[in-house]
């Protein structure tokens, strides 16, 4: 990387009070480094100390530098600016940083946001706070260049130049019509590609990909990994422009999903916050309700196995194979339903392919299972000589496990999609639970059988 | 969605033959989408159909469907058309398309496309092959607008005007010098809201984040989602600006190592394919080394277990607790683990936070392990009046079992990071591997020390 924010210089002008040069500093960086540096200097130092450096920023820089924080960062700088400067921000701001930060202010807070805005745009914000909080409208924003298809390119550049500098984007301009519906879609390299007097009409694409406003914001983001998008217009029931998505907004959706799936498919509830700055007793929440749900699943195992207390009281070597048992079952199980879940996330796997799944996992299963069997069997053979039915008891258990754990982990996800249910939670804890309490009956009902056993 | 594409009529329309009305209704669709359907039609018809319906696409949407084709599709369309179309395709495909066809194809196929290109356009891509696999240079593309300090506004839009038809993006423009060292960059946005007469030095911003040819691609996608950039420039050692980065780029590297980060986390080697297209054999092969490597250190877990067979042979209801306890462990495990292992895929933790890690965990495991084991204690006192000291024995285990696996799960992957580990094979099944093995020891130990035992 060529340009690296010099964090530790803009540290030490901090703790040495020396504003003006601080304020020369960061004028010139990127708003996302000074925004990670007042996260730093309010680790460090007091709230005050944060709103005094952010105060130093030029208008429209702090703006930017505001959208790039944390909830409880912008928290602190409201409280400690002036209604005039609160309202500054929230005027330069884009509608989807301004809806992110009231959706995380609490509640006084967020009155004195919206009394310090103009009527319009506190007009605007209530609108878009009204969307659904996974919808495209909740990561929509309103600032976008419209064209009418009448107008000729030289018209149309001119209105970007005039009109450009409150949008978040103006790379790709949509065309509409009196009624605002949705026309059509031109970008700006088509425009300064064509002739000063050609008409907008006949460059802009009327074949326009756009979201509605009540559509998943997951479907929609991964509509721009699809398509490599700019931006997706947004409409509302009767096809008319209510707002843009821009790729930026895309990338921030797709990597929240991909956070989510990864903590619910480890038996988490999704927290939304950082790590390091969720408190203790937040992440023992999120953690122990999955704990205790399949602790108690672990119990109904239990049970199960209390069951051949016969069988491996008058055989107690039998117990030393479980966990090689139930963790390969458990092992062989979540490698399959993690690469159907990831499959469904990216689009990869639909609903009508649960039989092409099954029947692949079913191969596949057979043949990891036999393998495996094969190495047990050998193994068991050469460390417990003459011993033939015991490693056959393990390895014909092991096979059986494995494909069912196979089957299982390919097929629940795929269930659970069909009942809108998240697939994630379909993953390695659970699929574990399940495959081990089947594992355990196969391995014991195996024994019994070969050994002759009650 | 508002405008899908018609994936059944195209398909009724190639499988009548009906070709004029095919290729007046492909004319209008996007590219990713017309892609979907040859894929589609591969998979129901011949690859001469497929070469057939591809040959009706104007030249420059064909180029832009082929970028957007997998490999195989690839390599069916370069093997069924002849060396004047291929080259024109060529010519048409940006760089890092071009190159990323070219690592697919077969070695004979690849000359055969490098002999049917333009000398300079065989060169550049000799050039950007030599890049290493996972370096900025293999994502990075070669078409991008130059500029130069002394150039006006009015020059500086003239030149993306008759230059721009070519680029990837036009949307930022880079300054460069004689030496094409990077000076600056420019977005089109401040071009266009500039006055005419301006000079490009004056509102170049000069402080450019840019990645070197050689870092790697995750990091460099990771400064996408971090500063919401369209496009990044890459340069040599120099400091001269050898190609750009775009954001679709980025997004497609994010999505895939997030796959691998799943797949490895769920004990498979990354296929870099998508499920339903990986043969049944290759899958196999990618679990089948991890499951093995498993199941011997649960053959060595059950030694352990082996150890205690008279405790289990004089107290068989020990045995009954033994798959809620290894559960519970690995549960518990790698919740931990996967919170840290996504927190230092996102930068939110980095190796410096170890200790802060470590001291978060093992007060969250205190609350967690504790609230588990109450339940666990009050549940046996019920199933089991009078037995106290199995109740206890079970409580303490649990307890010191979810404490030392959340330990371990928040510290194994950030030591597998310091060693240049992928911190992602810390992940479920092996934690649960080890916490077995640890957790049954303390079972056991708790329960000769209880019960009198050995």
């Amino acid at each position: 990387m060529e340009h690296i924010f010099r964090l530790q210089e803009a540290l030490r002008l901090a703790q040495e009070k020396n504003y003006p040069l601080l304020r020369q500093m960061l004028a010139q960086e990127n708003e996302a480094d000074i925004a990670q540096f007042l996260e730093e200097v309010y680790s460090q130092s007091s709230p005050q100390t944060v709103v005094l450096i952010f105060r130093l920023l030029p208008k429209e820089l702090a703006a930017q530098v505001f959208s790039f924080l944390m909830g409880d960062m912008q928290a602190v700088i409201v409280s400690g600016i002036t209604d005039q400067e609160l309202s500054g921000i929230v005027e330069e701001l884009s509608v989807d940083d301004a809806v992110d930060m009231l959706e995380e202010l609490p509640a006084n807070v967020v009155k004195r946001v919206l009394k310090s805005a103009k009527p319009s745009t506190r007009q605007m914000l209530n609108r878009f706070l009204n969307y659904p909080e996974n919808s495209a409208g909740s990561i929509m924003t309103a600032e976008f260049v419209d064209l009418r298809r009448s107008m000729t390119v030289a018209q149309a550049i001119h209105r970007i130049r005039t009109m450009g500098a409150d949008s978040e984007t103006i790379y790709t301009c949509y065309v509409i019509d009196e009624g605002r519906v949705l026309d059509g879609v031109v970008t700006v390299r088509e425009l300064l590609l064509a002739r000063d007097e050609q008409l907008v009409q006949e460059i802009m694409d009327d074949h326009v990909i756009c979201a509605a406003a009540t559509d998943d914001r997951e479907e929609v983001a991964s509509l721009f990994s699809k398509y490599g998008f700019l931006a997706l217009p947004v409409v509302d029931a009767e096809h008319r422009l209510v707002g843009i998505v821009t790729v930026d907004d895309a990338v921030e959706v797709l990597e929240q999903e991909a956070t989510e799936d990864f903590e619910r498919m480890a038996a988490m509830q999704p927290s939304h916050k950082s790590y390091l700055k969720t408190s203790v007793f937040t992440l023992a929440k999120s953690r122990i309700l999955w704990l205790l749900v399949l602790m108690i699943s672990g119990m109904i195992t239990g049970g199960i196995l209390g069951k051949y207390e016969e069988a491996f009281a008058s055989l107690p070597i039998l117990v030393t194979f479980i966990p090689m048992l139930t963790d390969t079952g458990g092992n062989a199980g979540s490698q399959s339903s993690t690469l159907v879940i990831r499959g469904m996330a990216l689009s990869e796997i639909r609903p009508r392919d649960f039989f092409a799944v099954i029947w692949k996992e079913a191969r596949v299963s057979f043949l990891v299972g036999a393998a495996l069997s094969a190495v047990n069997f050998v193994r068991l053979i050469i460390t417990y000589p003459g011993n033939v039915l015991l490693a056959l008891t393990v390895a014909v258990a092991l096979f059986v496990t494995v494909v069912v754990a196979k089957t299982l982990g390919g097929m629940l996800p795929m269930i659970a999609k069909t009942l809108k249910l998240d697939p994630a939670i379909m993953a390695a804890p659970l699929i574990t639970t399940i495959v081990d309490a089947v594992s355990l009956m196969i391995y014991f009902s195996v024994a019994q059988l070969l050994f002759g056993m009650a």
